[in-house]
């Protein structure tokens, strides 16, 4: 007898059918049973009404006859004939996975995440991580991008920023790399558009609810453009299509958190740092920080500024400073001291950094210069602007931030499968 | 003016357009000169009549007419009008990119990877492979597994083997991963059907044609399984699908390597790994050295004994021995010194290793201790199967490694955009 899926149970009604699955409840009255049995694709009750061996956890193999019944979750039920239990557990399970809510605090939550994953309302989060990663793909080659692979060891921590994990790699050392900002950019040198998606290791100490040490970021490069709105326009436009397609096929997921997805404008809207630094202090009173470009609090006011005066959840900042800026920016030729560098903020928070880049040699060497940056170890990546290097620039997503964004997540943690912490190796 | 992509020239016939690329080669005849014009579509013959600024290597926009002509490439040639040099060379490139063949020995050519790049030939190699990950992706969503992201960074070095390379993580040693096979082995338990598209790290001081020390692992788990037959039947269909599909959408990047996609059977045949051993002694005459399970010898006459017997480039080499495979394989319930192991040869080299693993808590513990394999660093780990795991399998595909195999290069390295050995850390 061949397996049916139990979102396909509907279409088999007075049939008899074999389902596989976990038990994830169990409820007995009298001598009747129901059995919640969970699959891939979904979970039904089962009704039981002999002596049943199962208990809570198992797995087993199922043969019975498809009902309908009003009073059941999807209309339908299973009048259980035969069951065979494949795999028991020896200890009894550490949590109710048959309730809506699994009410575990995020260390236990993260502590657990082997068994909580069973639970149907985690599951959603990371089948829409699934959706996520499935439409960027999908997305940024219909825009014509090539998708890419490169390098995690380096051989130098060379692109500015202390924050970098080291390796013993044989004889040597070598590093892990924050990005594959070098890469993207020789690449788009000769193949104009491509993405990347994998892993970004930085060795912050924070400990916020919006930091993991290793996430994995969806990166962008693209040439032949004639100024950094050509890229904040291709985003926009990567955006809007992969939100409309994940609104549509995560329904289900997105109910759960009573949610769906933000519409994001044909335009988003774009404004100076320095602008909105000025109008976060008029409007709400509150005032950036001098020692940094923006803090999560400004952030945040930016968000409701945008929602407030242009219904959006997003919005892009522009033209950050050029000393805040990595030396490969490219600095504004209206005014030096700022540059083509953006950050999209989505409810408040960055989940996007961007910016054109210096395409010109002449240009990369002196901007080193000025931000006293020494080329050692990065030679065969200057090199390749002796060669000719087309205009060009980019942006790096974090992919989780967007889903804790999406879904309204505490913290970003929750979106992270096995999340990396200072404090967190395992599971 | 918008910018026309080479590859739509031939629809503008008579028209002015305005195209954008890098000139990677140039002839003067008397007062013409020959513009061969690159861009991420196509390369296209400009006439130009004029004096000429531009030089090989530079970044262009030019203004043209559309004219057919036999004699240029593709039928379709540019009457130049209007040229300007965006970015130019500061030094001479240091090879030839007009020519049809590179000829640069592997190791100028990953010395020079960065440009090198920009040769037609070598980008065959590379949006191969993006069509390689794109049908990865697409027909593994299509079996219903879903897209994980697991963590590269590990706390201890658990899954066997010596060849971790070390990470110093905060106060703490951390790892690089050798696989996400801990990780999809738990997901499975959750989602049944997971597959991920990750780097894998082996600390592996090997100096051949194909190990590099970092790689794309095309990962896949599966859970309800009957038996590991259920993990080659869906691996077969995986590939056949794939190749087919990839035949079609990278015929012009086969041309150049001559080729075209192996058709994949619709039952790849299925030998045992002693019977494989008898068959290779008696019609080849080799012995397979004792110590080992197979060597690339003996990979290689599987695979000429696939080709002449049925007339196949993959065969599927089954029951690897329990003494040469990790702790949580299944052994052969008939013959415990065998296992449910198996590996996919393609051409004569291994492409997959997979296998069923024990689902139950007691026959793995049972294993672990008869290998004498220590459960420290990986409690989170065996804990899950003291909560019902059902029977599942999966494989690791060497991405690298398939189009090696596909386009028939000599190295792995090849195939690689930035490869990492034991002496190569850049670019």
């Amino acid at each position: 007898m061949k397996r049916t899926l139990i979102n396909q149970v509907s279409k088999n009604l007075g049939k008899k059918i074999l389902v596989k699955g976990r038990v994830i409840n169990l409820r007995r009255l009298g001598s009747i049973s129901f059995v919640l049995l969970q699959d891939r694709s979904a979970t039904i009750q089962v009704v039981w009404e002999k002596e049943l061996a199962a208990k809570t956890g198992d797995i087993v193999e199922l043969i019975g006859q498809v009902k309908k019944d009003e009073r059941a979750k999807g209309n339908y039920e299973i009048l259980g004939k035969e069951i065979k239990v494949i795999s028991t557990s020896v200890e009894d399970f550490p949590f109710d996975l048959s309730k809506n809510e699994l009410k575990l605090d995020l260390n236990n939550l993260l502590n657990y995440r082997t068994l909580s994953l069973r639970h149907p309302k985690i599951q959603a989060i990371f089948k829409l991580y699934d959706l996520l990663l499935k439409n960027y793909e999908t997305v940024m080659r219909e825009e014509g991008f090539v998708e890419i692979k490169t390098p995690k060891i380096l051989g130098a921590a060379s692109e500015g920023g202390a924050n970098f994990f080291e390796i013993q790699y044989f004889e040597k050392s070598a590093f892990l790399a924050q990005s594959p900002q070098f890469y993207k950019q020789i690449t788009a040198g000769a193949f104009e558009r491509v993405f990347e998606i994998g892993p970004a290791f930085r060795a912050e100490p924070h400990f916020t609810t919006r930091h993991v040490n290793e996430y994995t970021s969806l990166d962008a490069e693209m040439a032949f453009i004639e100024n950094f709105y050509d890229i904040t326009a291709t985003l926009n436009r990567v955006l809007k299509e992969m939100f409309e397609r994940i609104g549509k096929e995560g329904k289900e997921y997105l109910a759960l958190y009573g949610g769906q997805m933000s519409k994001v404008p044909k335009e988003i809207p774009c404004v100076k740092l320095a602008e909105i630094k000025k109008i976060i202090k008029e409007k709400y009173g509150y005032e950036v920080p001098q020692e940094t470009d923006i803090d999560p609090q400004g952030e945040r006011l930016a968000g409701r500024y945008a929602k407030e005066k242009y219904k959006s959840d997003f919005i892009f900042l522009t033209h950050y400073p050029w000393k805040e800026k990595p030396f490969y920016t490219l600095p504004d030729s209206e005014n030096p001291d700022e540059t083509c560098g953006f950050d999209l903020i989505m409810k408040g928070m960055e989940i996007v950094t961007g910016s054109q880049r210096i395409h010109l040699y002449s240009q990369l060497i002196e901007n080193m210069k000025k931000k006293k940056v020494k080329p050692a170890g990065m030679e065969f990546y200057l090199n390749i602007f002796k060669f000719a290097m087309p205009p060009h620039g980019g942006w790096g997503m974090g992919s989780e931030r967007l889903i804790q964004q999406i879904l309204n997540l505490e913290s970003v943690k929750e979106a992270v499968m096995f999340p990396r912490d200072v404090k967190r190796l395992s599971p």
